[in-house]
């Protein structure tokens, strides 16, 4: 199934916009929690179950999982497990941020894509198209380009000008008119930076973007929705991690959560 | 001790430059290696007994580890240990091309500084220095950025052009003068560009390169070395993977790698 595909219909099942960051970093776990054998399992488990109608898409950061070695590896591959056996419609993201020479991404494409089931992964466009062919390759997974990121320092090279053009423009020039063959590319734009989300939707259409930077990091849920969405009122996947699944640190985590994601969805649908 | 004292004392002291990449893919390491118990880590371990007199560093690259799920990390911090434990003076870089935003990285740097223990990371420019500051802030912990990249497509944004200069000049400058107040970064500069490897090193004065793309690729040693060395004939980590580490896939493997390294070693030292 074409990602686009899978996306659009997730939104529209569950009516909902909103991808739960599963930052799920082993300090920050609810204390009753950590002496469970698989802590950030069962605490992805609780809130995939608390809040897999209200989404359109979840994503883990790899690095809370890396920083824990071989056991976070273990549970990471166990939550991408657990959604794709009990809510197969919801799409699934690694952010990790990727990006090497061919022939190592064709290592990391494997693990994301077919190790770990990943429908999508977040990478770098540094190395440029022809070193990301191991993931655009794959027609049916999803390629989501670094373009605008939510960091406060973004700009340093993502703002300056080439022939007129800052660079994160170039890039998604680039995904738009040559890397999106397959219909499979995606972009990762700010909430934090609205006047250059809304160059960057009026230059590609409607490829879709994913959305960080909402709650924490100050980003604007109107303007998100208002200049990132598509000409049908879709094409946003927008991203709550630490606000959603650190709402709370007692028993009701997950309660707690699925407030915080029933409040995010209504506030991005009355916008869409 | 700050990590271009390592790097100088160990290409005093092994009087090499020559750094090798354990790009230990599963599938391709020795069939009598094939059923160990820790098959990555036994071939690592044997090829580093037979090269540690003859390098300056060791390089895995967290691919080939990460392909394998838990396995793969566990093999990959116990070679990470042993080369610490039996050759502590050997830098160890783990080529990973991280970067995320700023909260995200802590989580890396405590990985694979704490955890791994690596001395040095790759990391890609995209996101600015303010967001791998976790990086940057470890004095004695090498940040080698990407520069100039060795694969075919490199060009397509590292070449396009700001005020008169390409991007990969850019990052190099932003490096040199911004990023780097704790002489702990590096550069990755391909051996596959040695005319933007000398415009990279006529810019950057003695910053030390990691450089990928000989051997496989198809990058000159001639070129790299003359074109990519210091003033003092130092700073160069020439990296060689595949060439190397499968020069033989029969029980002879470390005995014909340690043959590969030799003849590696006096290729760069005759142009030094």
């Amino acid at each position: 199934m074409n990602i686009y595909s899978k996306l659009n219909s997730i939104i529209d099942k569950n009516n909902s916009m909103v991808c739960v960051g599963l930052d799920s970093a082993m300090e920050k776990i609810p204390t009753h929690l950590q002496k469970e054998r698989y802590p950030q399992y069962a605490f992805n488990k609780a809130l995939i179950d608390a809040t897999a109608d209200l989404v359109c898409a979840y994503k883990p950061n790899s690095a809370f999982y890396e920083a824990r070695g071989e056991a976070g590896m273990k549970e990471l591959k166990m939550t991408f497990d657990y959604i794709h056996n009990k809510y197969p419609n919801v799409l699934t993201i690694l952010d990790a941020k990727r990006a090497d020479i061919g022939s190592t991404n064709e290592g990391y494409a494997k693990y994301i894509f077919d190790y770990l089931g990943a429908d999508c992964v977040t990478l770098h466009p540094y190395l440029g198209k022809e070193a990301l062919k191991p993931f655009l390759a794959r027609k049916n997974k999803g390629s989501i380009i670094l373009c605008r990121t939510s960091n406060p320092g973004a700009g340093e090279f993502q703002d300056l000008i080439i022939d007129g053009e800052p660079l994160y423009l170039k890039v998604a020039g680039h995904v738009k008119k040559d890397w999106n063959r397959n219909n499979n590319c995606l972009l990762v734009v700010g909430a934090t930076y609205p006047e250059e989300m809304k160059k960057i939707r009026s230059l590609v259409g409607d490829t879709p973007f994913l959305v960080p930077g909402i709650g924490a990091q100050g980003g604007d849920i109107e303007k998100a929705v208002t200049y990132g969405r598509d000409r049908n009122g879709k094409g946003i996947i927008i991203n709550s991690g630490r606000n959603v699944i650190f709402a709370s640190n007692k028993e009701d985590f997950a309660l707690k959560a699925r407030k915080e994601v029933e409040k995010l969805k209504d506030e991005i649908n009355k916008y869409r």
